[in-house]
């Protein structure tokens, strides 16, 4: 039971797309992650994913609409809904995702961003 | 899939010890809270509880240690383990938590503060 401040474990890393581990609690996985750019459009059959939002500006596409998020923002993405990230003018964006241990990043989708495990901070 | 802001949902509410659900991801709640003064020590037997600091300086005391948090920290408690939530200095807290469906937030102790539902904002 020790204190993990989102900055400190932020400063650790600096590759993009690449989500590190800080918490578990109840099958889920605390994870954050540097992102720029656009992602690939993906779902997770059996997960919902929790994003919610540190620094920058970062859209999420889903096929009927687009939800912008800045810090402080949140959203659920429920299992089996295609979604998009991206982040606006190309700036790096800062974000914690809450998600069942078992979570593939990109879904079923194979794609030169997709890891295969996920390394703690 | 609507976004979240933290600080717009803090709004709508002024009662301290009554967390209220935001949102929910397999089967957890995400839920947010306005506490100041001392909690009662409990336990959650089952459940692992996420604590992630908004506003204010939060101290956690378990039996052998204690955590201090303030904004942009988090602590995870495991199922089990002893707690108490106690403000520093009296100061209003803010807290987004992250709990199973099925948790108590005064564990099987009952106390004037424990609530049997947790209401949606």
């Amino acid at each position: 039971m020790q204190k993990i401040n989102l900055q400190q474990k932020l400063s650790l890393f600096e590759e993009q797309w690449t989500p590190k581990v800080i918490a578990e609690l109840n099958g889920q996985q605390v994870k954050l992650a540097k992102i720029q750019g656009d992602f690939v459009w993906h779902n997770h059959a059996q997960e919902d994913e929790m994003f919610y939002i540190i620094k920058g500006e970062l859209y999420i596409d889903f096929p009927e609409h687009t939800v912008e998020l800045g810090p402080g923002d949140m959203v659920v993405v429920p299992a089996g809904v295609e979604h998009r990230p991206r982040t606006k003018d190309g700036q790096e964006v800062h974000l914690m995702l809450v998600e069942p241990h078992s979570t593939k990043h990109t879904g079923e989708v194979e794609h030169k961003l997709t890891k295969h495990s996920y390394d703690w901070i």
